[in-house]
């Protein structure tokens, strides 16, 4: 990247929704040099009130206001999946690139829009941040792309979290809104095993669990993936909070942090104290930007290996690639190797890197829409899967085959 | 049981093949004074020789010579998948009980002969040994059954293990002759999931991998299946050598002993000191009893922990169970523990346990003939949906539609 253009440019980003998502994403825009943050727009006083006092710049109650705004360059959108549509459709209408949250949508149609919104207007979609960013997974991917390994045959992904036990808003717990695992979750998972497997998937089998009458959404599933190049992934997920596989990723936690695994149960305690759903959402909201459970980000608090979506062991031909948080294990017929990774600097900078490459150099970024709304098509397949007892062909009702292929 | 009973009367026990499942049952049979082997059949002068040195005891060339032996109680039939049908019929119709290694078979046909052979003779059968004897897995069981985690909503079961790099005859590199992972290891992995689902399994749906031309069948599987009460599990098998599984079982071994991760690669190596198929048998044989590569088990070599096929993570409404080599780990709303298995002193006495009340008794071994066949129905039934691309409905062409529910 020309060290010039990145001293003198930076990318304006304005932010749609300063919540959870936001409050994540904040440590890297602080501390990447590429991105300054400029305006901002949630319906949260407190939210705003935070915004205005931390970077001296406009925060809006809503989108219209903050897209209008002639010195922003691209809108992070991390509202609701529910608003994602229409603020890309906004943001789009008002020629500012666009970063939004996972799911990228809760329809295909929605998907397609967007899609069509931001070719027409010519400014960038990048769905993200998620979990496929994260160094470990791209470092397995330029591995399995050296061809030592052989072809990609089977990939094996799980993840046992407290998800579902982490204070949510209403939506959030019903799938027919787009809450449960399988939106919020797969929507990581599925991504960072179709990066991995490096072939458009075609087919998927799923079994979802929705077991907590409290919390009516899924919490849990499992599935089976099959791609064009005849590899096959198996993934599971349980967001009930009980066994923790960070235990099989040397306790470092998605965030990249050490975990304390005496801390077992601290979801499910925290969210004992509410009763009613309202509580529910205002404990949640408490916890992020301008709320009064709310903690800055300090350098202590630096993570010190990548963010990670849990085990994952990708077989391959000639041996087996297993991405963790701070290397890449790597099993070869005769040797396994801890191949270290540098220590991240800035947390997920890898967002950074796509959105400034698409915005500055006009690359096509790997998360954009078609790839975004893949994985969704996939998450969908999924409940259908499960619901209808069966294979879910992937693509039959897709006029565009553009292939997925990795290079 | 009785300790009378158990002081006096001994299981006089008949072995027909001296190979490697033999080898590894061996520990148990010296160990367990409940047993005395009394006689045994192999085609191999070799094996011959030992077992008549080791245990003063006759060593024929053919099953019919020794099971016309009236000094035997029961046979334990360890010779190849391909006999276990022809040989159970000869050990029932000379009014031996039966204790016949896993697979049961090679199709369901068989199975339903040995059954009635074994019914028709008044002899019990067992299929065993199996890795859901182990006591970890039957602790499991008993703590799903007291109730007070719920009912049992998802298991997640995988073993990545060195299978399809040992040494191995034709016909085990060859799936229509009963080669191959799905017949030999998902029979043990089939068969733990069941126990511990605790419900008949409805239907399967699998993808298999014969990734290694030079070894052409089955190394790897992954595949969900469902249960009648509503669970499902989703099981991952990959025995070509790389990534190690034991890892996450503390580096316990299989055998219930530490592993030296700095092995790594050892079946590799061996197998490459061979040319031909004939060699890699041979080189299979040296290994097992009688053997120039055999070494007598020894005190010193004691299990430290269980045997065990792996991680499995068992998903209940309240709370998460997971089997470990020497414990079970619990993991409830607020607190996880690690409860402590005693010590085993007699490596797969649990084995020796069902066929000894069997025996004696009367009691109805939980691995009975019905029971091993519905394992195998499952195998079967991954093979083919694999082939074809499709769920497979279990016990559908079964008029037997006996409850596997256990209590
Ligand atoms: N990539 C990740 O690691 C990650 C983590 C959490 C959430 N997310 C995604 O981010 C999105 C938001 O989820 P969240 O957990 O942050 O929720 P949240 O409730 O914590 O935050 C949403 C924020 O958007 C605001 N908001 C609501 N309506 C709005 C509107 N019309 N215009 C602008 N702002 C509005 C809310 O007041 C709130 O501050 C979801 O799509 C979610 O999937 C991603
Ligand atoms: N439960 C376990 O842990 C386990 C482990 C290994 C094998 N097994 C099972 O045991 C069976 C044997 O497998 P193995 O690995 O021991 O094979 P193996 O080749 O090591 O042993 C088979 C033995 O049977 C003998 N044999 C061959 N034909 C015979 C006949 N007609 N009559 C009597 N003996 C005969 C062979 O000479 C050999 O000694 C298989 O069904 C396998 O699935 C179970």
């Amino acid at each position: 990247m020309a060290s010039h253009a990145e001293s003198t440019a930076r990318l304006r980003l304005g932010v749609v929704g300063l919540g959870r998502a936001f409050t994540l994403m904040l440590p890297t825009f602080l501390a990447d040099r590429r991105v300054q943050l400029v305006g901002a727009c949630d319906p949260r006083e407190q939210a705003r009130r935070q915004f205005e006092r931390d970077f001296d710049a406009p925060a809006y109650e809503t989108i219209e206001d903050l897209a209008a705004d002639s010195n922003l360059d691209a809108l992070y959108i991390a509202s609701p999946h529910q608003f994602h549509a229409e603020h890309t459709r906004i943001a789009a209408a008002n020629r500012k690139h666009v970063l939004v949250e996972k799911p990228m949508a809760l329809s295909l149609d929605e998907c397609d829009r967007m899609i069509a919104d931001c070719a027409d207007a010519g400014v960038k979609l990048i769905v993200g941040h998620c979990h496929s960013f994260d160094t470990p997974y791209l470092r397995t991917r330029e591995l399995i792309g050296s061809g030592e390994f052989g072809a990609v045959k089977m990939i094996q992904a799980l993840n046992y979290t407290d998800y579902l036990q982490r204070p949510r808003r209403p939506e959030e717990l019903s799938t027919a809104e787009g809450g449960g695992a399988v939106f919020s979750q797969a929507a990581h998972q599925v991504d960072v095993v179709r990066l991995l497997a490096g072939s458009r998937a075609t087919r998927v089998r799923a079994a979802v669990g929705n077991w907590d009458p409290a919390r009516p959404t899924e919490g849990a599933y499992t599935a089976t993936l099959w791609f064009g190049n005849g590899a096959f992934a198996s993934i599971t997920y349980n967001g009930y909070g009980y066994f923790d596989s960070d235990e099989w990723m040397d306790w470092v936690g998605e965030m990249g942090k050490p975990k304390n695994p005496e801390t077992y149960g601290g979801a499910r305690r925290l969210l004992q104290q509410v009763q009613t759903a309202d509580e529910e959402a205002r404990l949640k909201a408490e916890g992020t930007y301008g709320g009064t459970r709310y903690v800055s980000p300090s350098t202590a608090d630096d993570a010190t290996a990548f963010q990670h979506f849990g085990p994952i062991i990708v077989s391959c031909e000639g041996g087996d690639l297993r991405p963790m948080a701070d290397a890449v294990m790597i099993y070869r017929p005769h040797s396994r190797d801890r191949m270290m990774l540098e220590r991240p600097t800035v947390p997920r900078s890898e967002v950074i890197d796509e959105l400034y490459l698409a915005q500055f150099y006009g690359v096509t970024p790997l998360h954009d829409g078609a790839w975004a709304r893949d994985t969704l098509e996939i998450c969908l397949a999924m409940l259908r899967s499960s619901e209808e007892q069966r294979d879910i062909t992937l693509g039959v009702n897709v006029e565009d085959t553009q292939s997925c292929e990795t290079p």
